[in-house]
């Protein structure tokens, strides 16, 4: 009962100091507002590998180090063109260039379009009726899903693989609707991957807004013969050198286990990246930040690392596993935080059955501050790579009604995230580490 | 385990059609947007009473009236001004009128301040500090406290009772920190009250934004003798017939007992109250308009309330009671929502160990939506007064994060709401009243 009961007083003062005293939102202000998007290899990567090292060099950490990464650049070159040819009108669209996606010919790409629901729908089609097309996926996110991932689960392949599939069938170009479930003007961008379709074979690709979706729709059903154009001058270029950002509080018992807890310092480049994920990263740091403000000396070795490259390739997450195993470093624990700076509502966890029941036996620690979600499943794409043996996997589950409201578009900025959220989910964080820390994989 | 699993599947249903066909967004667009604040006795509140009675006949209730209430009408009069005279310049500050509160004399007023942290220290100080001065409340709220409600509770005395209590020693005028978490430019009102004081005796109040209650007392510290100026014309004039505006289906097994919903039709008039409350009253329409679709026939009579005048007055709330009283009406539950239409997290309950232990058991059909909170507190202003001998009062919980950020000011608009995050608490509302009304107080 003593126990429980300083966990209760360790607890309070985490979520006190979060709430009153956390850096996490000044550093995401500085993140979002004086730095800007953070798109792999773009200046802004770079400006927040130095910023972010010099904070968490501010908080006397044990270790602040980089590590290097080639990661890819792609650029997305002048604003993209859409409209649709109306008898002599043009009716113009929002689109964005799709993340990866090659350019159009140098002055766009006209032809003729066919909507799909699915990639189901795009294959019963056949070469001969996709062949010089447009490929426009319009499936919509499904509103009766209660968690907006798994809407989105059920969508995205349109935008993961249409390019692919639509290509391999002759297709010219590719139009997507947004991933939102929000009816706007606003295009949402996000990777498309040709996997390992040669460069030339390879067909541009676009998102469109949702509201211009519903009307793109709304004018081939009208005029099934009008032709769209869009344009978009995006490239890939040479690979660039990078870094992933670590900063660590050596463990005081093992300093060879290791704890380590993240999101993604790039972004993608349109708003700033401030949900996705400059949260996860401000409220990474902050989990250490808290510690050393309450002067906790944890028993295990706590690693923040903010990675580079998960929008466009996870070479960070995949570089940071590759020097873990061959430094035979063993991680006990990782905790991402990458769905957006909301309040937090709980935690999907990946752990044996011994693991995870002892997580559960936490959770009325957790009631006053209203986290009630424990479960396994999914947790995330940086930390995925990681293979120690018993490994405890964590990602932080917030609230996801607003996520895809913002997600990979020009709105995801500092204005759409509230400081307490943020900080309510940096102490929920922190708290589980702390009761990893003491009472995990004993 | 037959009901248990034809109710699964009902609110499966309820909150399909919550989140696919519910009118719900478009009616607050419509409030917020084409009509705009509804201040009680205001033209936009009148015209909220007959929309909101044209759209519940829309939906072919059994019976749609209004029942005559009469309401105070504060009008604000002219834009606020303030400002610090510090030697030369003069400091402006963004401020407005509390509600409820008088003008200044016609040419504003000038005077020496005091600031306080709270109604103790402001009584330590006694008749000989405070007479002539301007009082300026300066306590915030309080960040630790996880739900916001809780930090307004112990902070908002100096809003309601300030004036009076200043006014008593002798203050000129009280300007109030507004009750707002964040830091930012927007004046907070709401109601102050006088209670009995005479009417020559009353001293104005006005709403200071927190930016500027931390800038006016940096330059306070700095000069103490400063004078502040505050001008503002508000009064209030006589009352004025309004309504509350009423829909419901009869019972089909027990016509007699009833089962309300509601929320609030009016609202202050900075911004256009679309979280307070705009939210609430759509809310609760939506959960007869979600009955309606489904063809739900209620045991009891389903009743929706739009109540007039909770923001100065609750008349329409306490109207409610006296006819429902007169009329010798069996209210067997009552729910209302008036805390923002944020992510629904749970309820609020004032009922018995019995009825409140058998909501508690319904807590498992909740758990695929999100809805964790049971417990027994406060519910609400409006259904406050309603008094039947066992009856059950429930106020939903949204996430109460960002609730006080918009709270009675002028950036409580329509883009503030979510449209699942509203229809999401429309659900929840609608599988409550569908639980109770299948299996509550029998």
């Amino acid at each position: 009962m003593l126990s429980q009961t300083n966990d209760e007083a360790m607890l309070k003062q985490i979520y006190k100091v979060a709430l009153t005293e956390s850096k996490a939102y000044p550093w995401l202000d500085d993140l979002s507002n004086k730095i800007g998007h953070r798109l792999s290899g773009s200046s802004g990567a770079a400006k927040a590998v130095t910023y972010t090292k010099e904070q968490m060099e501010l908080l006397g950490l044990d270790k602040v180090y980089l590590q290097e990464v080639m990661v890819p650049q792609w650029v997305r070159g002048e604003k993209e063109v859409a409209y649709l040819q109306v008898e002599k009108q043009k009716k113009s669209f929002p689109i964005c260039a799709l993340g990866m996606s090659v350019a159009t010919p140098k002055n766009g790409l006209l032809a003729n379009v066919i909507e799909v629901k699915s990639l189901e729908e795009l294959k019963a089609l056949g070469t001969d009726k996709v062949k010089g097309k447009i490929i426009f996926f319009n499936r919509p996110m499904n509103p009766e899903f209660i968690e907006t991932f798994h809407a989105y689960g059920s969508c995205v392949d349109q935008r993961s693989s249409g390019a692919r599939e639509a290509g391999e069938l002759g297709a010219v170009g590719v139009i997507v609707r947004s991933m939102n479930l929000r009816l706007d003007d606003f295009p949402h961008t996000g990777s498309t991957n040709y996997k390992d379709i040669a460069m030339d074979k390879r067909i541009p690709a676009a998102a469109i807004s949702t509201n211009g979706a519903e009307e793109l729709s709304k004018l081939l059903t009208e005029n099934p013969n009008a032709k769209l154009y869009f344009k978009q001058s995006c490239q890939t270029l040479e690979d660039v050198l990078s870094y992933n950002v670590v900063g660590e509080i050596t463990g005081s018992e093992h300093p060879n286990k290791i704890m380590v807890v993240g999101g993604h310092l790039d972004s993608w480049d349109l708003g700033d990246g401030s949900h996705d994920d400059g949260a996860g990263c401000v409220q990474s740091m902050a989990v250490l930040e808290i510690f050393r403000k309450l002067n906790y000396k944890p028993k295990n070795t706590i690693r923040v690392v903010l990675f580079m490259n998960e929008e466009n390739g996870v070479k960070g997450g995949l570089k940071y596993e590759e020097l873990s195993s061959k430094n035979k470093e063993n991680h006990i624990f990782a905790l991402e935080s990458d769905s957006g700076g909301f309040t937090p509502r709980g935690f999907s966890i990946e752990a044996d059955d011994s693991n995870f029941d002892k997580i559960t036996t936490w959770k009325n620690l957790f009631e006053p501050y209203l986290i009630h979600i424990f479960r396994k499943g999914h947790t995330g794409v940086d930390i995925g790579p990681l293979k120690s043996e018993k490994i405890v996997k964590v990602a932080l589950q917030p609230d996801s009604q607003r996520y895809f409201d913002y997600h990979h578009a020009a709105n995801d900025t500092f204005d759409a995230v509230n400081k307490r959220e943020l900080e309510l989910g940096a102490a929920s964080m922190a708290s589980l580490m702390y009761l990893f820390d003491q009472y995990g994989l004993q």
